[in-house]
């Protein structure tokens, strides 16, 4: 944590971004059946099986562009032969008024599939456009990363750590099992904070930072002292984090001491100042849980080649 | 939709409210295997097998309360014999720092399933906190109805309709199967309104009515001369919807007539404004797509007589 | 309900019919995985890896054919590469001894999925010719429809619901939360028709038309006077329902008053009695709980080029 | 198969029928989520959460009995607390109007749960009547066994397997991969019946018998030349099925010899006829493809001790 | 089981060699779901999307080969445009360091599949070379077959038997459904071997052998005596399955009697023992549930014609 | 990585032990489908419903018992009135024919249920007691830590890493997502150690540590300047490993420095060897991919008071 590495572009989000194929798949199949398990019953009645379609999905107001694969996932679960070009790569910006992305094909099908298609879409791009909104907040030149936290939609989190990962910002742990993070109840539970960090320590895999949630200074001591490799200051004022950051700058410029986070009440405000100050994380649990859906309109044109009644 | 209803109480929700059992454990599995499918590292660590404890639900603002069956479900997919205990009611309005619900049993048990039942449920009493602030904008003595769309949380519909309605909103067509709404594309595909009702009628299961999204008054004629059931008016002004409403007085004081309906673009304002006119419903795909999540936080009373430490 | 519309031609049928497709590959692999989870013991015997064939789907009597597309997706699912050609529309009228559908691959594969292709597609086909049958009962101007019921075949409710619509018959509502029908019970249980009605107007979408079931005609006028959208009269007899029709028929003749439905005990002679007084609905659960598997039986014939043995 | 057995009494069958619980629950889950997935908007509305009822399932016309557990498993995943019982062992007769099972507890989840429960037994019910019906037509003193076929309905193999037991009658191979079966397009491409046995034996576990299906007396010794443990003559007349068992009497006599199969074309005449002459099994795919569905009416008394309004 | 037919060839068990589909893809999601359910977060890192390589699944030590087309299908499943190309027949012999399969296309879809491709067919492989091993033990011009049993690897059980296959070993029982096989404890609740062969006789498909587990000699002679098909001798030693076939061999000479199966503590050596006197079946749990999975790396080239850094 | 703490005693281990119910379910619920999809034919002809029976798990040589809850649930899967009772915490060792566990119920359910309920526990018992002897081939007063790998079995990695725990071992990370490891095809990919460890530093949580894997000590250099938090030395000799040890020993000595990991082709023998030079981490594929299962009976006793037949 102790590199200072730029934050990666939409070029280099572009080019490594991707999503585990079944695993989305089974977010999409989900989707899908709740709202196509009986058919489209307005489809059915109005068009016609040969009639076909060009859509576009057009941005209404700026935003980071996120989940062309997942759009195109959509249509092709329905139908293998929809056709769907992605005209701008997740991580990109988007103007209004701007044709990220196209699927052409069986009109019925593309109708059956756009209301799922829009509403993982939008989310995404609304919790990417707003991560990036905070990235943005963070002073020039600091490391300082934004990440998310646990707080997602249940059922969505892969597609919203990606989200996050497209504006910018960065993931937290992705689960329960992947990752120790000790809270007050587990410090209670196990008497101190050296003890917790201690059993810690013996039963999680060598891979797994250890870290610990602490509520004031003498938390954090306790914290340091027992060998904690993150420590997450939870709600606690600026000053006191400038402190924290204080009592750790010796060991930072040699390159060890704990790796810092600060979490709850973030406001863009606040990651100006804890990102000026240093912090190394900031934990955003409003970026997956209170994001507003992006707005994007799926605009039709009707191939004139293709008979429209029967 | 002649008739005006009062609103439901919450007495009146709770005494009906429930969700289906087994579409309810499919969403929650989901959401417990994204964050638990290897266990729950932390706790393992550090709390004891035997540690019992007691956790209170308690709200951080003024909020009505929603899913109180899905908090305690929760729990109880985890291990059923933690005990839930529902102080309030689904559709009651709770003051900041209430104990809404409480839990108890094994304090791991409780932990690991914590942070799903609360993303789950914070969605739920936002979306209802939200839809009560809709329906409280209503013009006294108006019959308009508020309702959702299906601009919902991919894989959380069933709970999102819910919430919807413990707010004392209502809910529009569950899904592309339950009933048939005629959008433009398909106007576009059929070729004229007359003819996409027509092919409706034919196909549509009696027991659905005929729902026609219109953009202007010519549409609106169109709608209504082909004997649409429901005319929806799409994004469009105050004054037209008042036209509309002029227009079809006549029949409505005979009983007859379509239902109206108005979407695209919904504030707080609007509400007064549609309501006051007398549209019979106000669909508002915000409701579900960018509510907020309310804050409630799980506190833990670990239980003395229990040992904590091995 | 009050517009006369002709029956859907089977080329109507055909340029309209769809299944969905998630839908329609979980009931197949369910079918798929009961027959051969563990293989197809005497093919792997008996029919070496590279023997192809083509197989046709040849009818034993004259038959309303329905299906093709869940016929062609059966042997898709096996295997990706057998090729289907259908040769007759769903819901075109085969004779004895006729050539329907075809598929030609690999022998094993085809093999493999002879049995659950057959027993998906005949149950289809049974359907579709019963609901035609009973829809040529129909006295000639009527506008009466034939419907089915919720009375389907566990887990194959959706395909059977497409065979009503390709023997020319309609579907009621699709599930217990796609509309509202009360019932004695429910009757008994809100204390009077009136009280359960409106229960039901508050509660369900506007989307939903509101069905009560009643066993006289006293039931009836509560029914109609509770403002009942659809009435359906439960087993009453002939004299009885002409005197509703009767009733209604003021109503009728200005395009109002409720849709008349009957259901219990019907036979082809009561379908064309019952179409002669002029109900609009006849619901018959007997077209999918008690239909007659049509015989269709798949003909070999092995490819000569292909080796045979080993 | 050279021991002749009493067929099982109904007490025998009470005594070992089970059918297990996690393929039952499978079956029952997808039923239920095929009708309830979106709730029962009906009950919903109509039905306070509180009231309870007794509802009694009635037949309508002499049956046997079966799917007791099936019936009781349904409610009970809608809601553990709802109380079964069941008032017939599955494979009892039942006359008309007799009560055979009896649920009680919350009046909501009963209704919602009825036509699920009714579907599923209805159709068991039937398929064991008519599987009764042809077993009471061998020939008293037969020791011929009728059986089903692979012609079970997609997705209910098992409950309709144990329909036919309980009917008296006896299950033919399960599944593709728990027998061989070798039929003319098995023989076609392996070129001789004696090639096609001779690889089934050399590939097929030493538990499965190796049956073959012969349409001719002359395939017919083929396939006894060949050792098939199980002959089945498919579609061939009465006089040639006395000829085979002529053929094998006298290997019979020393308790040996092929087991005669006959199949095709099976009326309740017939059964009387081939089982005068000796046949082992006559299989009979109308039993489960074309049955039909047994008349049973659930009977409601609400709990005058509870509310039922609110 | 009277016929002696010779072991299957490679070229045989590749003629014959197949797996469903369906229930094939149903292993790999679960496996491939547990390893990559949040993405391959080093891929991800590391390797541009649009970077390919070409990788060789190399054996380390001599081997039966088994799997091909699950390695195939693992990558496909990932990523339908992978190449992968089987340069070995399943039931082949490969020496070390020989390449077995190809697959080529993109980097990251390769290494993220790597580790579920060879835990499943480096599981496959092993038990094929165990099973071979074993065969090749049988006393040459002897008819034995080595069986496997149950005790597989839950959920891996159609991978596992099909390697059995592909060792030149022979399948047991598939499943607790598809044959009948009395042991001790259900001796015990029938009463006598007599009493629990006649009940089995009654209930199970005329398509299953009946078999019966004994401990002695006198129990072998119970089992005979009721007609038992097969006849497993569990832990009994030589001289006793010597006393054993000796009793029956006269029975045999006419091609009666029943199949003589010998279980419990099998080695080599005693294979070699057994088959010598000239049992029908040697059954052995060892090759499934302690099979060493074989050895086999994947050796990757990239493709130099590619960019590899963004 | 620096503390030096005690190996888990089994007490601590069974006090800590558990396994999130819903991912074990799952398991299970595979493992017995597999096996009794169609039920368990014999038990259905011989065991009458209402016969009990106690059988108790009899271990037939010295092990590591592991499994006990896993053993409980299969039961109470397939009937949730069986009675379970572990006499022997799991992480405990056992002696030859120590009675580790008991089930008593209905016989036919503990019968149907046995065969997959060992295969379960077998393994885990038989990984559990692999592990154990390579940690007691650990050096004394060495902090060494074994470790398992991804080289589990697909589909039970959940319980096999739990069944390493049980061993006294431990886990290496949970599956790709949950933490960087660096092969040699990435570094080939990204060009440098120090691209690919820059890149993961960028990309990966913050809760995970990076992992380089090197095949010598010019790879190890370039891996340590580059930051890697974790260096696995594959397959290198030990003189190499020491003299890696010995050039980070002045970091380790202030705390600092990287874990150090070992991995391939590791022996009981070399497990003393590296503990003794004092590597942090073994990591040992075989623990997983090629433990014997362990053996262990159930014996049954059945209740005499019960009637054993009908």
């Amino acid at each position: 944590m102790s590199h200072a590495l730029p934050s990666a572009t939409p070029a280099a989000i572009a080019a490594f971004a991707q999503l585990p194929r079944g695993a989305v798949d089974r977010i999409i199949d989900v989707a899908l059946a709740e709202d196509l398990a009986s058919g489209d019953l307005t489809s059915e009645c109005c068009i016609p099986v040969v009639t076909t379609a060009v859509a576009q999905a057009i941005t209404r107001h700026p935003m980071v562009v996120c989940g062309g694969a997942v759009f195109a996932r959509v249509f092709q679960r329905i139908n293998p032969n929809l056709q769907v070009r992605l005209l701008r790569h997740d991580g990109e910006r988007a103007e209004s008024a701007e044709v990220i992305w196209r699927v052409s094909g069986s009109a019925r099908d593309i109708l059956a599939a756009e209301r799922v298609a829009l509403n993982l879409t939008q989310r995404m791009c609304g919790i990417a456009s707003m991560a990036q909104r905070y990235v943005a907040a963070i002073t020039e030149g600091s490391t300082t990363r934004v990440t998310d936290t646990r707080k997602t939609t249940p059922g969505l989190r892969l597609l919203e750590r990606y989200a996050i990962r497209c504006g910018g910002a960065h993931n937290h742990r992705d689960n329960l099992g992947s990752a120790v993070m000790i809270k007050d109840n587990h410090i209670v539970a196990c008497g101190t904070i050296a003890s917790a960090v201690e059993r810690a320590k013996q039963r999680a895999p060598h891979t797994s930072r250890i870290e610990v949630e602490v509520g004031d200074l003498d938390q954090f001591e306790q914290a340091r002292a027992a060998g904690a490799d993150i420590i997450m200051l939870d709600n606690m004022a600026t000053p006191a984090v400038a402190e924290v950051m204080q009592r750790v700058s010796a060991d930072r410029r040699r390159g060890h001491g704990p790796i810092i986070e600060v979490s709850g009440g973030i406001t863009l405000a606040r990651i100006a100042e804890l990102s000026a100050i240093g912090v190394d994380i900031i934990s955003v649990g409003a970026l997956t849980h209170s994001a507003k859906a992006a707005d994007i309109s799926l605009e039709f044109a009707f191939d004139d080649s293709q008979p429209t009644t029967v």
